[in-house]
């Protein structure tokens, strides 16, 4: 496995792969991986034979300079379960690496990336189509593999790249959820024992209104996100921030369900904002 | 020579070609091609030895409609153009075939394309990146040829490619002249043998600037500027729209001249806009 930390250095192990005709998986993280990331890397395995990981935590994207700060880095312990699962190749560029001199290219797709988490956290979807848009240039994979618990960011960058023909494949994969089923993610190690049920609230939430469509056909969006809110309004520390039921292909407010869709929430407790949604096909 | 109107097509050919280690070069125009466009392309067959031609006028990038509109179209003309200096691979896609659906992604360098043109064309340069950003996609160049005519533009691909680290060499080539001095553009057919006069006053500003610095060491840029805008005001009819002398990297404003500066222009006769430039290095 090679650590890179430079640009040229990525470009020159990925034409020398393609000479060899190597077809290249590529995911893209922020490090602090956990087992979504590593159900990530595992398909990309099964699918490519040169797999590339990149580890950046992204400034451009947090609208909150404080969650920056604070987002978890072990940059050891990522290149160790790497090194497990055998990639060929980690990125692991500087900020100075990745914006060097002034940047002021941005890459936006409208419309898609103002509503839900969009409206919480300004810029965001911006800084990640833009970040996004370079590793894809920088590594150039043939396929590239998100997680559906970053479901809105899973359909932007879909939607980025079939609007900007970008030659990659994207590949969505299933939420892993820990054994209580919190979905997994980078900032759950923030959470204090005390707080698991709260944290669990929002997942409870969805699962309810699963329940309610899957067991008992309920099909109006307004009764089952009554429900749902019921139960995570409960925790008077929690500040639920949104739960919607959207269109699968366009995130528009659905009343009734009659397609796929995605039911998708946001919470924050006092200390961590978290967020997860499921997916209903009636 | 192909001509080919869909993505893939054109995807096929350049697959092809890379296959058999050719060197992919590439003039995106907006077809009525003159002497520029065909400069352009010589440099381009000079330096690759696959050659790639895109006719597409981008609605996106015409901030009036009404120029959209009567922008000259002449695709049989350019087409033999084209067979005679033998390009491999012309590609004309359409409006839909360009942007299906809806596309709602943009490519935006910030700063830079919001001075000189884009205060008089707004949202011209997005129109140009998402455009450019979008036929790099599908032609995948190793070089890319624009001209200096389009200063502006070029300085502003040039920062996209290096900002989002875009796998292009961006190559700029001279402005081609008319016999009488005007830059060769497609907006030339236009002009009324009446008012070659008008139109020329832009070029004879310019030439008066830079035979000022050149040859009578004058460098304070008010001076300069003045003096050529002398010029352009004798025409009653021909709308002076800027006249400025930037830094040639990050078009700043320049007070005094003494590194390499753009003396960049653009003027309005009543039925048609245009605009030149020229380099001066002391």
């Amino acid at each position: 496995m090679k650590i890179v930390k430079k640009i040229d250095d990525v470009r020159k192990e990925i034409k020398k792969a393609k000479k060899e005709g190597k077809t290249i998986g590529f995911v893209p993280t922020m490090g602090a991986l956990h087992n979504g990331h590593i159900s990530l890397i595992k398909t990309s395995l099964s699918q490519c034979n040169f797999n590339v990981v990149s580890i950046f935590v992204n400034p451009i994207q947090f609208n909150d300079p404080e969650d920056y700060q604070r987002y978890p880095r072990d940059i050891n312990r990522d290149i160790e379960l790497l090194k497990k699962v055998k990639v060929d190749l980690v990125f692991v560029p500087s900020v100075e690496e990745m914006y060097k001199e002034r940047a002021d290219t941005y890459v936006e797709v409208t419309g898609l990336s103002n509503v839900l988490e969009g409206k919480f956290r300004p810029g965001h979807f911006k800084g990640v189509c833009t970040v996004v848009c370079k590793l894809f240039n920088i590594v150039q994979p043939d396929r590239a593999y998100f997680g559906w618990k970053d479901a809105q960011q899973l359909i932007i960058i879909r939607k980025m790249v079939k609007d900007l023909n970008i030659p990659v494949e994207i590949v969505g994969c299933p939420t892993i959820r820990e054994k209580d089923g919190l979905a997994a993610s980078s900032r759950n190690i923030f959470i204090k024992e005390d707080d698991r049920e709260k944290a669990l609230s929002l997942y409870k939430a969805l699962k309810k209104i699963e329940d309610m469509v899957l067991k008992k056909g309920i099909k109006d969006t307004s009764i089952l996100l009554e429900e749902g809110k019921s139960i995570i309004v409960k925790y008077p520390d929690v500040e639920l921030q949104y739960l919607e039921i959207v269109d699968f292909e366009d995130l528009s407010p659905v009343r009734k369900i009659e397609e796929k869709v995605l039911v998708l929430g946001a919470i924050k407790l006092p200390y961590v904002r978290l967020i997860d949604n499921i997916i209903i096909e009636v």
